[in-house]
This record gives C-alpha cells, structure tokens and sequence, in this order.
C-alpha cells in the first residue's frame, strides 16, 4: 500500500503510520481477536479528506475500514490488514436548527453531544444506545443504533432526515434534508441508515429532534425468575406503551451491585424497570396497568417513584451493567431478538444453552421490544471455556433464529456475524443485497468481511 | 407480445386480452393523457402468478407495471403500450396477528380493510391517506403513502415491519417479518417501501399495529387568509404534536360547501382543523396552546368539540375536499412539501403562480408536515387554459425545489413527475438511483418510465 501516495493528498498529519498509532485502531469494543491492524489510519477533517481517501482507495483497490468512536460491539470498525481504517472522530460539528427542530452533525459527534445540544434549544433527540457518551453519532446512523428509548420512541433510523455520504468512488451525495414527509425517489437515505459502511462513508446527517417529554414514573418491579420477568413484560406492552421496559437477570443485577452498590436487591431472580412518560393524569394509569400486570406474574416486589432522580438511578444502574459485567472476565456480547411473544421461550432457551455449555451467561435487554442482551461470561486465558462460551455464542443465535428472530436487534453483523448472515435471511436475500454492495462498491473497497463475508 | 405463451403459463382467466378490459387499464386517478393501453392485463391470484408473470416478461424484455387499486395521483400504474400490467387486485386476504399485534395483508387489500381488521382486534394501523377507502394497502407501500395522522404517527414506511417481493427476475424473497427492532443485513425492506414498483412486486406485507388512541378534541380556527393559517400552523408544531393539522383555502372550503354542504363558513379565507389525542388531562392542555398560538395569529373563529362524531365531521369535511374540487373542472393536483418553517412562503408563492398563470389554485394541506396539494383546476376543452394548468404544474414545483422541499411529498414521483426528479434530487443521485435499479431489474422491465425517465 503506497500510503505516502495518500498522505501527499490530504492535508499534514493526517495520515498515521506509526506502529503505536495503527495498533490502536486495530481492535473495536468487541476485541475480536482476528481483527487485523490496518496499514494506515486517516483522520479525516472534512467531507473533501473523505471523498479524496476513497478516491484514491477506489482506483487502487484499497481496504477502506470508516470509523466513529470504534465503540462497535460487532467488530463493524476493526482494522484489515493492508487497508485503510478511516476515522471520522475529528468531524463533530453539532448545529441545531430549532426552526426546523432537527440537528445537523458530523458523524464523529459523540451521541450524548448531539442529544445535549439539542437540549440547549429546549429540543430532544429521542435515541439512546446504552454506548451514547462514548458512540459517535455516524456510528449510531451506521449501524440503525436502538437503545432503551425505541420501545416507544424508535430507532435511529426514525430520526434520520437527511445525509451526505461519500460513495466508493468518492463522489458525494446529499439525500434527504429538512423536509419531513418527501418520497421524491428512491429512498436510497434509508438504505445508507444501518448500512455498517459498506455502501458509503456517511460524512453529516441531519436527524429530526422532537419537544422534549417528561419522564412521569419509574417503577421497578422484582421477579423470582427471568421467565416470570418476561411474561409480564409481553403482558404489559400487549395493553400500553411504556417509555422504558428494561431487564435485567440475577447474574446482572449482583454484578452491578459489586461493582457500583446501586442498592438493588441481590436475592433478585430479575429486575424490571419501566418508565411511564404519559402526560398528567395518563401517566398514573399507565402505572396502574404495569402494576396489576407485574402482580398478575408473581411480581415479589414492586416498588414505583415519581421522583425524576431516583428514577435516573435506576437508569443508571440499567446502563451501568455492561461495565459491571465486564469486572467478571472476557465477555461475548449477544445482540438476539424475537417477536415479542417469543421473548419467555428465548429467555428460557438461553438459561438452557448456559446449561448445557457450562458456562455463565447473564442476561439484560431491552425487554419491551423484545431485544436481549445475554452476555457471555468466559475465563480469562481458558482456552476450553472460551471454546464452550463461543459455542454458546453460536447456540444463542440459532435459538434466535429458530423463532423467527434475528441474530441482531441493534449492534450491527459487523465481522463477528457475518457468517450467520445467511443463516437468518436466506442465499436469496444474501444474493440481493450482494447486488446492491456490487452495484455502489463495484471494487469492493468498503469495509470488507462486514455484514457479507 | 407472445400473451398467449404467458397465459398459457397463467391460470385460466388470468390474462385479458379484450380491448374494454385493457381500455380500462389505461389510466390511472393521474388520467395522463399521456398514459398507453397495455397490450394485456393480468390478474394474479397468488405469489407464485407474480413471479411467473415476471419470470416470462424478464427473459422477453416487456414492460410490466405493477397496480393495487389504480389511485395512484402520479402515474404510477398508468399502462404502457405493449406491456402487461399486472394487477394485485384479487389477491386481498388481511390476517391480523393480535399476539405480535401486526396484520399481514395481501397488497390487493384496500387500505380500509386493513384498518377495520386491526380494529376488530382493537388495535390500531395509523396511516391514512385520503384515499384510504380506495387505495390497495400493497400500493400505499410501493409509494409510501402519507395521509392525515402522518404529523404526529408517521408514514407508512414506519409501520412496515416485512414484505414478500418478488424480483424482476421472478425470485420471491421475504425480508423483515414479525421481530420489531431487527439491523440483521442492509435494509432492504426499506429500500422497495416507496420504490414504487421499479424494484420489485410486494407481494405480502407485515405491518406493525399500536394500541388504540382516541381523539378527545377537535379544534376548527378560521382565518382571514392563507398566510395567517400557514403561520398558526408553524407556530402551534413549534410547542407540540397534535394528531392532525389539517388546512384548506377559500376555494376548497366553498367547493365542499357547493358539493356537501357540511355548514362550513363560506367567508373564511382558510381554515385549519386540529386534532388532539393527547391522554387523560392533556388534551386539554394540548388544545389551550392550540387556541392561544391560533389567536395569536389572527383567527377569527374558533370552535373546539369533544363531541367525536361532531369531530368527525369536520374530518369528513376536509377527506371530501378532493371529490369536491372535481366538480369544478379537469384538476392537476400536485403534492408539494417544504421544511415547515417555509410553508408560509410556500403558500405565498402558489398565490403569485395562480395569479401570474390567471389560472385558479385550491389549496389543502397536511399542513403540519409541510405537504400540500396545491390543485390546479382549469376548463374542460379549452386548450390555452390547460397549457396555463401545466405552466402552473411545473411552476409550484420550482418554488418547492426553490424553498429546499420536494416534489412529492406523498403520492409519488410516478410518470407524471419523473423529468423533474434530477432538478430536485441532483444528477449524482439520479445516477446512484440508476445503479440500484440496474442491480435489480438489469433488464428494466418493471414499471418503465415511473420515477426515472
């Protein structure tokens, strides 16, 4: 790779070579072990740095891996050996239009920046992936990032009004922009929104931002088992649409708890915690309903706050489990979902392969939508239990797939699933979606092994 | 054409051939004069009909237009000479699945029945277009319809959760399905929703259904001009999100009057219908911020209900405006949007245009999203007046390309408006669109000349 060809191109320093510099761009958060270090890493400061580095890599047939914050869970920015890792985390303008309530940003913008800008102007940006103060909004926008907002306020892609995207050959594109209801073409924006970077490089998105909501009531809601857990989540989210319908297993909540003493209850078999966000008299009888339910399933503890802090503490502790986890030894991130009504037979099937496979999996999701998250705990430097936690790993998404489920609800198939890919939708829908990667990346240069293998 | 060859592929009856049964495929609700007569109709019954049809045209090179109901305003199903149109007419079955609360219909099922058999179940599926009693709920897909609810439920791209399509080539592929929040491959679901027919033949869609809402007020303000509305408009979806943010002109509102005769006041220059359904207390306060914002721009009247039925009314009133406006005279009924900040601007502008074309223009509007369907009504026979219409046409969209908005803001850019799509979209993007459509229909037989020329 003639990478002083490149650097002579773009503007000084942009273009890292040195050992230290590309070694750390090798891996993303899912360490995956046969990520690769890139041969160089460019710190792209503008659409025009982009579109000049896929130009180039275009005409010499160059791996171009695009990187936000590199906080995939899927391996969806780790490095490729003689390629390119592109990094958009210099490019983080945030421009709020409350006019037009939407923001315009770079893709490096950190997620919780975007969403407080758009706070400044009294305004709210709804999705929130647990990642939000470390992923970058482009990544977001990359992969159709969800979070524990989309039970009731979508995904990513439901905000995502417009883009520039720079294509494999380095031309840009603008699609979409302020206007809310336009079906003007193709709707080729949607098709950028989750596409993992193997189309185009997203170098500014415009996402639409909606008034601000009060979160009225947090109930937390205590199970003696996962299964009972998840009956009353199907049970309430078949009669009302909470805000927030989060859970978490025994293994999770006593990881939290050694890790940051939250004071949750440690005897816990699961922990449910839903947010009602109805507006004034309406969010008391949401309540009502989550309760009757919980109680219907055996619920052994119900505990409701209206107090927006302590609700934000049990929020806190939702989102603090995947750190927690991470005290407990290496871990394999799962990222499974299934029709709802399916959520007690996969949350049954997971406690089933934890058995058969000798091996801890601790389980939180985002119950309500019927995304999970069973996080596979493994011994550091035990080659065996890594053998068996991978085993699971694999076990977990034909169980997924077996009902009628996807092997990702929200982190992407990055590298680490791409040879599931096919498995969940068929060679007919892989054939197609190889010609439509063909048709915008003739080449092939757009971050290789992802999504497709 | 060789129908013979194909009808003998076909069960019996599926293909007409007779010139009335052609004749009558000809045209779509656009009546383009320009539209040719089909040199066969076919009438599938099942998925695998589809896929014969397009099997047999891709390997011989003709033309196939896709058409649901015919009531497309853009051209979309309009016949081409020589070609087949394929008809999704019979194929209507509508299972509701109240577990997953998701219906999946056939695409000849009309929109209205979608909506009583989600009802049956109580639950809800939000979109509604205007045509919703007429139009094929597989067309509201292939254009991604809009309707009234848009402003505060979303289009009918947001409810789509699967589709079986079939492919040029007649290959049958289900993407999406019954797991709501699901990133497994590129998105191509959302790539054939509003691909209006280029791409593929829908076949089977899965659509997502909510909880119902009620509508607990209606408000109606009366306004001295189209200006004064456009603003209350901005300024009532700058604080909140009503359900519905309806406006008409003076001409629309008389043109109801002449045909209906719902009481509305024939002085008004425009007239804004707003809906809440915010719940318990909140609707109250919802339609205090309404009434304050439209006070506050001048309106003269201001009548709000809780009555339903008399809610009601008042929505029948503006859904009738378009049988309405047909008494006048031949129409050309346009759908233009804007950012909403713009929409003052807008309807200011198509003012000028209907003055400095003497020709005449209603106006309705989704007017909380910005989408509006300036209608230009001329006279029958006489020449001059229509060639002053189509002036007119193309005028209002330069103004809505000239205002950052579209063309199109939910009936589809169809034959009717595909040479203005490069003026709105740009050439890179028109060639990006080309790609895709080359990758997926290489020998372009599915539904020539819509959306690009």
């Amino acid at each position: 790779v003639h990478v002083d060809e490149l650097a002579a191109l773009l503007p000084p320093g942009a273009v890292l070579t040195d050992p230290a510099s590309v070694a750390a761009y090798r891996h993303d958060w899912a360490r995956d072990p046969a990520a690769e270090t890139p041969a160089a890493v460019v710190r792209a400061r503008s659409t025009a740095d982009v579109s000049t580095v896929l130009r180039w890599a275009c005409a010499r047939a160059v791996p171009v891996v695009p990187r936000g914050a590199g906080s995939s869970l899927s391996g969806g920015a780790s490095g490729v050996a003689g390629g390119i890792t592109l990094s958009l985390e210099l490019m983080r303008e945030v421009t709020v239009d409350p006019a037009n309530r939407l923001v315009v940003a770079q893709p490096g913008a950190i997620t919780a920046d975007v969403k407080a800008a758009a706070a400044e102007h009294g305004l709210w940006y709804p999705p929130d992936p647990s990642s939000f103060e470390l992923s970058s909004i482009g990544g977001n926008v990359a992969t159709n990032a969800g979070g524990l907002c989309c039970v009731k306020y979508g995904v990513t892609a439901d905000y995502v009004l417009g883009a520039e995207v720079v294509l494999a050959d380095g031309t840009v594109v603008r699609l979409g922009g302020a206007t809310v209801k336009d079906v003007a073409g193709l709707p080729l924006l949607k098709l950028f929104v989750g596409s993992e970077g193997i189309l185009g490089v997203i170098t500014e998105v415009t996402l639409r931002l909606l008034p601000p909501v009060t979160t009225s009531a947090t109930t937390v809601a205590v199970f003696h088992s996962v299964a009972a857990a998840a009956e009353a989540v199907v049970a309430i989210t078949r009669r009302i649409r909470p805000s927030v319908v989060e859970l978490m297993d025994h293994t999770t909540i006593n990881a939290v708890e050694d890790a940051f003493r939250m004071g949750l209850d440690r005897q816990s078999g699961a922990l449910v915690i839903l947010r009602s966000d109805a507006p004034g008299d309406a969010a008391a009888a949401e309540t009502a309903v989550i309760e009757a339910e919980c109680r219907a399933q055996g619920a052994e503890e119900l505990y409701t706050t209206t107090d927006p802090d302590e609700g934000d503490a049990f929020m806190h502790a939702r989102r603090s489990a995947l750190p927690a986890l991470e005290r407990l030894g290496p871990l394999l991130i799962e990222d499974v979902g299934v029709p709802l009504p399916a959520l007690p037979a996969l949350v049954a099937g997971i406690g089933d392969i934890a058995e058969a496979r000798a091996t801890r999996i601790a389980l939180m999701a985002h119950a309500g939508d019927g995304n999970t998250h069973p996080v596979i705990v493994h011994e550091a430097g035990n080659e065996d239990a890594r053998t068996r936690a991978l085993l699971a790993f694999d076990d977990v998404m034909a169980l997924a797939i077996g009902l009628g489920g996807t092997i990702t609800g929200e982190h992407g198939v990055g590298r680490l699933k791409a040879s599931w890919l096919s498995r969940q939708l068929g060679d007919d829908v892989v054939l197609l979606t190889k010609r439509v990667k063909d048709a915008l990346d003739p080449t092939g240069v757009l971050n290789p092994g992802v999504l497709l293998r």
